[in-house]
């Protein structure tokens, strides 16, 4: 520990450095202007409502461009098509839940298991499709997501199941005694919920690993990672078994796995969704964001679970909750206005250089297309964030965990989890308020450069999806220099609680997806999705979809 | 240092303890409902009209009763005494300021040195008495306080004085760069300022023992201490020398001194006054608050210096600051609604029962004379409060220090703020995390208890003026049984930043001071201050006063 402590600069950078401001101990904005053209949703409104009026912002939908052309029945159906085909009589949700609970079982029954769920009960799917067909029937759905089928991360309460964390202990020592507030507000809009995603232990680590239920492979390439922490849920969207996934992001864990698996991930402002009924709900780094195949679709999910934490949790002060105009003629007026901030030696210090290359492509053609200016930015003492970031993060979790480790439970720990738990074990209480301290100095660094550009680009991650060594799945595995890779654009989202997107532009040669990510300003989700729409459009064409669930299950 | 902190079961309440409450890393509090008969002040003003509106809640002022009868001129002159005395020609400032010189200059020669200063200029205070004597020549006096003389902590800026904290060291680390935003608002009154007081090294203490620069001595008893970490404040203002002081308090500094010296303390609201320019300005427990000799005069200075730290540091939704009307006929029915929550077990738990019967005397008084109704409370986990309190003030402030502490700076301090940071070293990071959640379980406590009581009563201290060993004026001293008894009733005030005030109720059989410490609701400093004024004047027959800085002179 001492040496990669001492390699890793951590005591050096914490202990060594002046930092003469004081600790921001959980993310604090200044007073944030108002997006231009967008839609705001008032936070007082009940989800259905806040989903009708996303509605209204979408282009306009053509059922025959959507519907048609795919060889599988509902696969990478969007949340319009299955509404679409709903109301139309097409197809039933009860129709939809069989083929879903076909994928979900048959990956289950593999060997070596590859889960996409750690609690799944087709019983329970049965039922709520047969609710949803039902208000169908009656022509009474409840929203534009009734029937639309949803995985919620294992660190989010869903009843009936239990929240383990992609442990095998955790909901022995902590009940789940009802519905997140987020699964509660899909729930109103009359979400099917396929059961509990599988998720890296805890979210302690970022490529999914998960010795305890088996580590869910990449759609992409079976032999690789999804990515994680919320590696189920991206891997189930990218298979094309829903539409969408709730998933937790505290060190990238839900753009992590949408870069790698070709989907788009939506990391909120800290604060901006309920984080009540997570594992991770006492944290300053942690959000709730959906995980979709398109932006759409992330806007659509967003708009029903927005919807602050409570102010006697966190003194927060945020903006409404907005939504691009997608519909309005003058939004390419709006992203003409748009300035894109690079910090290029930053954006080039990646695995590979196809990663920089498909990210720059993304950029020109932005450039051609809408007119948006890249302009150079320099954001000093990035190791220091990252610093930072481990330290809050370790802390926190450790501290979580820490009060059942007296009752023997640490053994009970993957090794992976076990070792990052020595790590952090070994952060004095000094340590984490100089930290505080830092969190502080970054935030005001961003802040300066927000004066100058609107949101920040990089690649989502400094790596494509991982192969898995085969010791890996057994034993896990930790691996400092992947996970290096894999967060080194994602600590600002997460130290300074800004919204960031992920969204793919293009394959490496390996063909697998590379994301590009987009850092908005406090509470700027609305330009970041703006934005991350227009990129969709750009590299539609270069976009490859992975094997089909399908298809996955005829090759093993 | 394991023995120290198993016998104080540091590492069994934090590490033992399941909290699933999450971390509140600053006091935040529920909206408080508006005190009753108050006077708000509003926070935009400036300090001048601020302390005009202060005047008008005081009882009506007969000079008669305040100049007469006191042996030495100027001696516990009230600050509207002084401001009589200006106006009426009997005397000027700059009379005023010879004595005061006379005073200091004495104590700073005698051997052992017992300084109530550690930085003076004769000159500078001579400039600014010349200064204040021209304005009431003018006619023109700045406010009530002009040419009031007050002393400033040694932490706190305090312009042309270095700001050393009471160390050898901190002033050649961190530049004084002008006045604190507390001392400019005193100093637009007119205030002068005589110095910077005397301290506990870096506040790490509450004894008022300081190898640095000799000890303070307690004005009722020299061979005893003053407490601390206000040490010189308290003392200056409890021998007469000056009205009033500026203190901080973040693990009772302005209480405990205050209550050892017969003197009244304030410690504000978290947030209530502006901390910016005080050392300890990032921290999560500290306030900067008035000791003076009378709670009239805390009143005065609390009105000039109130005005809360700036949200974008601080993220807090303050009540506006209000005074209790004193001077309405009506101030007797408001005494009869409150309800004081008392605590036996806690309050009896007392090194010598004078103590706690002098404090219930004084309940006793406030029943007879204006009907307040005593109500028995309980506070859970008070053993967990003082650890959580230990670890965020130890970790915060080894993390001010640890920054210079590469460059050999750790050797020049005291002893006694060595062992207290080789303690605070020893703190893990998931402690600090699991003190902040145990800050949000207590202050949950409290504001259950907020609920049936106005305000919570209980002795100031649990011990009154200490002995000073001979060897300590040398070395240091570090006595954890003696702070335990001072710490034993302030931590609430720290740790949830509750607003707190000690008032004399009389004096132990050795004939020291004994204060009573009214804990009051989020932001209710005018209810504490009004129960204060009512004790104050109840116990003004059992009131002594100490030794003057003239009878101190003589003896020594």
């Amino acid at each position: 520990m001492s040496f990669l402590k001492k390699q890793n600069k951590i005591n050096e950078l914490l202990r060594g450095t002046r930092i003469p401001e004081h600790p921001m101990f959980r993310p604090e904005f200044p007073p944030q202007e108002a997006e231009p053209r967008v839609l705001v949703m008032e936070e007082e409104n009940i989800p259905t409502e806040r989903v009708e009026s996303a509605l209204r912002c979408l282009p306009f939908y053509d059922p025959s461009s959507h519907l048609s052309g795919s060889s599988s029945p509902f696969l990478y159906w969007k949340i319009r098509d299955f509404a679409y085909a709903y109301r139309s009589g097409l197809v039933t949700p009860l129709m939809v839940a069989e083929h879903v609970i076909l994928g979900v079982e048959e990956f289950n029954n593999k060997n070596p298991s590859m889960p996409w769920l750690v609690s799944f009960s087709a019983e329970e799917v049965r039922k709520q499709a047969a609710a949803s067909t039902k208000r169908f029937e009656e022509g009474n759905p409840l929203s534009i997501l009734d029937g639309v089928f949803v995985a919620i991360k294992d660190d989010i309460d869903c009843h009936p199941y239990p929240t383990k964390g992609g442990s095998k202990w955790f909901h022995e020592v902590r009940q789940c005694k009802g519905d997140s507030v987020s699964v509660s507000r899909l729930r109103r809009c009359g979400v099917i919920f396929i059961g509990k995603a599988n998720m890296h232990e805890f979210g302690l680590g970022v490529t999914g690993n998960n010795p305890n239920y088996g580590t869910t492979r990449n759609p992409h390439a079976l032999e690789r990672y999804t990515g994680g922490s919320s590696s189920g849920p991206a891997a189930l969207v990218a298979a094309g078994l829903c539409s969408a996934a709730l998933g937790t992001d505290g060190g990238g864990s839900v753009r992590i796995p949408s870069s790698l698996c070709g989907v788009v991930g939506l990391k909120t402002t800290y604060g901006r969704t309920d984080i009540r009924g997570a594992l991770c709900d006492g944290g300053t780094v942690e959000i709730i964001g959906p995980i979709t195949a398109t932006v759409e679709d992330a806007m659509l999910v967003y708009a029903a679970v927005s919807g602050s934490t409570p102010s006697d949790r966190f003194i927060l002060k945020p903006s409404p909750p907005c939504l691009p105009i997608l519909s309005s003629d003058d939004s390419s007026d709006v992203l003409r206005t748009l300035r894109l901030g690079k910090y290029t030696e930053w954006f080039d210090d990646v695995f590979s250089t196809d990663i920089s290359d498909k990210c720059n492509d993304a950029l020109n053609m932005l450039s051609k297309a809408h007119g948006c200016e890249t302009v150079e930015i320099t954001i000093p003492e990035l190791l220091h964030m990252r610093t930072a970031h481990v330290v809050s993060i370790g802390s926190e979790s450790f501290c979580s965990l820490n009060q059942f480790f007296l009752e023997g439970r640490r053994a009970q720990c993957t090794f992976d989890t076990r070792t990052n738990l020595t790590l952090f074990e070994t952060f004095s209480a000094s340590d984490y308020v100089a930290a505080q301290r830092m969190r502080r100095r970054m935030m005001n660094y961003h802040m300066e450069i927000f004066k100058k550009v609107d949101v920040i680009v990089t690649p989502t991650t400094g790596m494509t999806a991982p192969i898995i060594p085969s010791s890996a799945l057994k034993y896990g595995e930790t691996n400092l220099q992947v996970s290096g890779y894999l967060m080194q654009f994602i600590v600002a989202g997460n130290l300074l609680g800004l919204p960031a997107i992920s969204v793919p532009v293009g394959h490496d040669k390996q063909g697998l997806p590379i994301g590009i990510q987009l850092i908005g300003r406090p509470w700027g989700e609305a330009t970041i999705l703006r934005l991350a729409a227009a990129i969709e459009e750009l590299c539609a064409e270069s976009r490859k979809r992975p094997a089909t669930f399908y298809d996955i299950l005829k090759v093993k």
